[in-house]
């Protein structure tokens, strides 16, 4: 039997009813099943991928994406995933658009969406505002399904907003589980989610929120580091708390990037703006006080400054479990000496990872496409065997 | 019999042998037949894909799109449309291409087109010069075709002239036909096609043109309404009128909005430029006087603001036919209090209308596909009856 | 049998074992044979097409592309070829990634090949580092294979490095060997490699190198003709005076554009900036002098306009072989009097060649899509013959 019908059997066990059709917001908002069902597909469509067999469920169709802040990973993972499953990728390029004009989010919404099977956004630069763009965007389409103005359902595949980052948060998890061998052996497991300096200003909170908000889940020891004044939203570490309550692991914080890492088996160093900071600036940019604007990314940058200890070197890296911990990092990373004079990471510890950090990476089309496919195939795990029983090649000759 | 059936029994009673492989530029180049043959086939390929019936007819070939204006709906439309039919999109960005060096069209047109069947144009900008551009690029492919250049002779679909804008003002009507139950029942409904202020300057005139060039074709009583020195082009004015004789229906002007109004079935109020004023701008362009350019702005700028009173108030929609005509737009819309402190519609008129608007906009992807299917399919009739036979589904599992 | 057959079974009796999975960087890496298989498959792929039968060897999967300098001709050939084989294309715009951020070559590399399986990249603006890039780069990727980060190995079509524009030159040549009926009537034929006189500064050594390189390897006469200072690569020189010994053909040099052009069969007249000077340029922008920059510019286009009677006027064109040799250029050529005041070319020359130049173009598509199919089918003349047996319709009905 190959593996994507193994998986394809356990994917048939899994209660996931709730997903045909459904938007992807936040992975909280999943049941554990449901999460099971995302990685259980990615690694099926891997497999299926790998033995050159097609994946392509869709005879013609559209990704919509829209990438309100610059990228290439996220970018190109989903049109890859988009292609794998059939897909073509059309971006809304908001500079070539008439939506400058004071269009609503919802015209824009419907306009683009005529035959959008699935929605990729990215919104992740102002806190209050990533995640109700997306909600008031899919809200629209919905409507517009309702009416029939859309003769199809797009469903959503959050690409990044203010609040979670789930296509990246679970390409990182995926990695770690097949790190360490399956997901059964995470339990008990330390993982570091702690701030580093680095001299840009302003990284979103999504990623140590994503973590802290999914790593919990698992039964795993989440440590979430960071100096003083560089709180995540509360909300969302109260997802974390009760999420480790449920799962018999532990969330805790600290102000030492030492103690985060003595003993941990991952650690996951990485820039980001307060979140205190973050709702000063985006009531300033609603005010459109430039001035105000320039003034705290001054503050914030020497605040930063303030913090350059917070950097995963090698003498860090031979705190944690036999000195060798997984390190995690959603890329691009602030190399110390490679990209800049002082930032994340030194070099010498991120070369050593150059290849698990590339494979990490490698998980999130994978992610994306299972996500594509759990939101609009009935049956996924009848769908899966078919696919793989008729063997239709990838690449023909 | 499915419905896409029924319509293509309609299609095989129409004379339309003039379809295949030519042009399409304006509706008024094209006989009643022809034009019945794109609304049949748009509902048809509609048909198809609500119920996952895929219409992919071709297995490899680009729809190359040229926008020389920004545009978002028109954009996606067509991305839509080639996908629909199994053309992938290639859009001709300008500022990414070495067109500048003074390439000549031509030139330009031949080196785009190698594997492209189908060239969506749009170049609304400057009166006498959108359609001239878009003559001269197909010339040149019809000759590359001949010279043996390329294999296969690319079609074009006019994705907005400074002439007409035969996608969108065919998505209305077949929106229109649709809201009244049919083409038969058009006889006799009045259609106000209005000016209306808006607080920007130099909007195309293609829309009113191409409205009061296709609506009279079928009966219907189509009212010009605009401020003084707000003209169409003539050209345009005369072949209205002599749709209007010879479908028994009418054409008249006014310089009342009011009057328009005045029982209508339908109104369309927006805003452009006057013909005089475009004619202006073009030979100010050509002669490179920007300060020329600018001076024009400002006193269009300051005309337009004579009329702020030409807006679809729901004062003024109360003059119409029950005080409920079908309001259209080509969006986006000026609208007062949303997108603009006064523009071309009340925020609670427009409100009012959204879904139907929308619906109207919906129509546009299909309206495309089916000029593409006619130019390029030899046999559209039996190529429809097929396709719902083979059943292919879009959307697998 | 049709000619794709035919074509088919020679390609059975070449020797091109080297080239299944591997990179396309200089014509000079590979053996006569494999450059004739190149243009068998070209032929071979673009008879199927113009018999209406679909070449798609891939279900899905991407063609990446990265243009490092503006592009239509070859971005539109390379989005041709990766469609005429059922791949979609992904363009990398820099300017829409987080590379400036100082991320690695292999960073960028690794990213955007997830579900790639060919590559082509085109950085020709700086000697010394556009081979360079893509050599790092597919490097990179070759290692991203090994250690599992990408499940295919994606290989590189070059469009267009500092050193060789192989795709364009290759496409001259299919040309050229269709024009005078078959490659074995090359031996003996003169080419003129001429620099001429453009307004404009920098223009890449790519071509005239591309085009030493190559048509000395058929027997050929090739004369390299440029004013005093204007050198290309020595070793580029070296490989051509190799090839000409090989092939029983000649290479020299001339600083006449008159005696090149004397009886010459062929003619290729392209400005292109001194190896010396693009040296210098890369030298002074990786220091980062905007001043140097800007002086060397200024001392090219001096030097540049010294040399104005290096032009392909009708005169010049009346000392080749019966007045009418053929003229070849990439395009877009600087046309005297059309797009510039003194070029590179008269109108009346260059006007009396369009319907040549544009079939010298129209090749490009299919050489690249040639080299697609044979770094990526394990047995292409199998696969050529499957093809065309199985008949495919690329358009339906």
């Amino acid at each position: 039997m190959s593996k994507a019908v193994e998986l394809a059997k356990h994917l048939q066990k899994l209660h996931i009813n709730n997903m045909y059709n459904e938007d992807f917001y936040w992975t909280w908002d999943k049941t554990g099943e449901e999460l099971d069902a995302v990685f259980t597909v990615a690694d099926a469509l891997r497999d299926l991928r790998e033995r050159n067999i097609s994946t392509r469920v869709f005879d013609s169709g559209l990704g919509i994406s829209i990438f309100r802040d610059n990228s290439t990973r996220t970018r190109f993972s989903f049109a890859s995933a988009c292609n794998l499953l059939g897909l073509a990728c059309q971006d809304l390029d908001e500079k070539k658009s008439q939506i400058a004009h004071g269009e609503t989010v919802r015209e824009t919404a419907n306009m683009v969406s005529f035959m959008a099977d699935v929605i990729g956004i990215r919104d992740d630069m102002y806190i209050g505002e990533g995640h109700k763009y997306q909600k008031t965007f899919m809200d629209a389409v919905q409507e517009g399904y309702r009416d029939g103005i859309l003769e199809q359902q797009p469903t959503l595949v959050n690409l990044q907003c203010d609040v979670d980052h789930p296509t990246q948060c679970m390409a990182d998890l995926l990695h770690v589980i097949h790190h360490f061998g399956g997901v059964e052996n995470l339990k008990g497991k330390k993982i570091a989610m702690s701030w580093a300096y680095s001299p840009s200003y302003g990284k979103p909170l999504s990623v140590p929120q994503g973590v802290v908000g999914l790593f919990t889940r698992f039964g795993m020891d989440v440590v979430l580091a960071h100096p003083e004044g560089y709180d995540i939203m509360p909300d969302v570490e109260d997802i974390a708390r009760k999420n480790a309550a449920a799962s018999g692991g532990s969330f805790s914080k600290t102000h030492s990037m030492a103690d985060a890492f003595q003993d941990a088996d991952i650690v996951y160093p990485k820039s980001w703006a307060s979140f205190a900071a973050m709702e000063e600036r985006t009531k300033l940019y609603a005010a459109g006080d430039q001035a105000g604007i320039d003034a705290l990314e001054q503050r914030l940058l020497a605040q930063n400054a303030e913090h350059k200890d917070w950097a995963c070197t090698e003498e860090m890296m031979k705190r944690t479990k036999d000195g060798s911990a997984l390190y995690l990092h959603c890329l691009p990373a602030d190399i110390t000496g490679l990209s800049c004079a002082e930032g994340e990471v030194d070099n010498s510890v991120f070369d050593r990872y150059l290849v698990p950090l590339y494979k990490e990476a490698s998980y999130k089309p994978y992610i994306i496409a299972a996500m594509i496919f759990l939101a609009k195939v009935r049956d996924p795990a009848r769908a899966l065997m078919e696919l793989d029983a008729r063997g239709g090649q990838r690449k023909h000759f």
